[in-house]
């Protein structure tokens, strides 16, 4: 197994959570923080987030000032983003889900970024052309979580770039080469538009003058690291975030799903067979080599992706899920009826979630979230100047 | 005297345009070339413009392309930009008055950028709301200088920007940092803007197919040199410049102009008493120590000011200017006298600009260039995708 490597481009490899929250610069979520917000949660007739609960959003930075400000009261808002990429998966959904559950919980306005430029200035063979198609297709993916359609806003940056420049130039006037260079690995060979990127990414975070509270992957922390060297000359707050893992690819327990091979991931485009087909070709087993072995020996619940994709996003009962762990590791269940649940979710969860993409399409609500919801519309209306 | 220093930012010291020619890798205007806009003007009607006559006008990239072009029947266009300062002097109005005579020769489309971001960005105690004072007064004067209402657009970078960002990630996907840096000296210190900002001035040399010829001070050579490594590529040609010297400033013969101490410049805003006092008082003159040494001596043309820009600017008729040159210089004419002639120029010339500056306010001239005019609507009906 490789050693991990961990960029907001990159992930992949073996990952030590440990060393990756020290070179981060980040801290595990704490106990009482975790029981604010399921407190929270009960308190709002909310469930008691599964990610919470078992942990797949394990650290923060600053997430205590977030809690201070709403019990005293004052404002707060989300920031998240999705790099189009044309074809969402399973682990794509971390973020979003969460997110949704976090609006819900603080009822507070949320804005979605899609950073079509850094796709572009960031991939060598990509055109301009090819990454509307991509967003496209994931922006009717992200329309279908069902965030408040009166406070969020989802924004393509080469769209918004005009209402949000004069920040975007803030930013970029505080955040030095050698800051950038240290914190991305910029070379001699970067193009200007990536140097200039990280601005673009770190502007949302000052949409709003209160808190803003960051659901993402820990690779992307770095910007909003950053970002914290000039909030408050700003006159604004720093940013706090809230980091998932990654869950394991479903060929493999190292690293985060990956697109880049499709016929190896699960798409949200996927229909049931295709799903049990992949399933049953692709995911990495934690099962002895033979059935005789297993049974004596048990299988391996670190390793197996169907048994961590259980754990951490669809089998909310503790119970259920406690007793799959031991029935695998004692050897009664086997690396077949393992995947079996795994399909089963999958499949239930897909269609549930492409039948609301098939609504959201047809009542047009992307536009909503977009152009005409409340905070849409005042988005836009917001001069450049 | 200090030896000469020429940036995109920065012109000081006494320059020796040999040198900066090969600095810049440009060529100096050939006879033909010469030769054939003069011929063109005299067919037009036009005057046989006394920037190219006495060589004020001095170097060029690639001229004989777009005369090629022209004679070829092909589409031209012209590019040049005014970054905002807030107070314009007569130096500034170089490329303008320069730029007019192109368009009425070439009877084509101009675009005149106003880079406000690269103000900002550059001058670390600016805020954008100066940046946005100093924008709307020099948009004023540059929308009074005659250019074809139908044929001009007239932008600002923060506002435009969302209109043209397309072609600005197309540049700067193509400009590494280290081209950026070896053109314009950027350091660790440089902000990530900064570093972004050639792509900016670059793109409207792609605002067409045809063939972009850029007037503008050779110090502003360098992002049109950069541009020639990617044009082909990128489906258009190479642009071309044709680049002016720098008259001296009023109060010595070496850098040009500088508004930075707006009490020594002449300012478009002038009146005619203020004028005077300023010639009378600061005006560097090519005349001797006492009278009497004078009358013996003479006078040195190649340092007074006042004769600069008389022979480059106001004085058309090359038998009076003759005449001039040689009173002076035999001592018959006095450094007083030669200040008259300057003022009396100056004094015409900025009443009737100020006049026409006046008019433009009144019919909202400036509106039209940039957003009613047939060449505006079109620019902003260019959607962004």
């Amino acid at each position: 197994m490789t050693e991990g490597k961990v960029t907001p481009w990159d992930v992949s490899g073996t990952i030590d959570y440990n060393k990756l929250i020290r070179e981060f610069g980040v801290e595990y979520i704490s106990a009482e923080q975790k029981q604010y917000l399921l407190e929270l949660a009960k308190a709002k007739g909310l469930q008691e987030h599964i990610f919470l609960r078992r942990g797949l959003f394990f650290a923060q930075m600053d997430l205590s000032e977030v809690i201070s400000a709403h019990k005293a009261g004052q404002s707060i808002f989300l920031y998240t983003g999705r790099a189009p990429g044309g074809s969402m998966h399973l682990g794509h959904l971390i973020p979003f889900l969460f997110t949704k559950f976090l609006q819900d919980l603080f009822d507070c306005n949320l804005y979605i970024q899609f950073p079509d430029d850094e796709k572009f200035l960031f991939k060598k063979d990509l055109t301009q052309s090819k990454v509307d198609d991509m967003c496209q297709s994931d922006l009717l993916d992200v329309a279908s979580f069902g965030f408040n359609i009166e406070k969020t806003f989802i924004f393509r940056n080469s769209e918004f770039i005009a209402h949000m420049y004069p920040l975007v130039l803030e930013v970029s006037k505080r955040l030095t080469f050698s800051q950038a260079r240290n914190t991305f690995g910029f070379t001699n060979d970067s193009n200007v538009g990536m140097i200039h990127y990280p601005a673009l990414q770190i502007t949302p975070t000052f949409f709003e003058r209160g808190f803003c509270l960051i659901p993402c992957g820990i690779d992307q922390n770095p910007y909003f690291l950053l970002q914290r060297d000039f909030a408050v000359k700003m006159g604004f707050h720093k940013n706090a975030t809230i980091l998932n893992k990654f869950l394991p690819s479903l060929t493999g327990p190292a690293g985060k799903m990956s697109a880049s091979d499709p016929s190896k991931a699960l798409l949200l485009s996927d229909d049931a067979a295709t799903i049990k087909k992949k399933i049953n070709k692709y995911a990495y087993s934690g099962g002895r080599e033979t059935l005789e072995e297993h049974r004596k020996f048990g299988g391996n619940t670190e390793i197996d992706v169907s048994f961590q994709w259980l754990y951490y996003l669809f089998e909310e009962d503790d119970m259920v899920i406690e007793q799959i762990k031991k029935n695998y590791e004692s050897g009664s269940m086997l690396s077949g009826e393992m995947k079996a649940l795994f399909i089963d979710k999958v499949n239930a969860f897909f269609s549930d979630f492409q039948a609301r993409r098939v609504q959201c399409r047809e009542t047009n609500l992307l536009r909503t979230y977009m152009y005409e919801g409340t905070l849409a519309k005042a988005m836009w209306e917001r001069t450049g100047h």
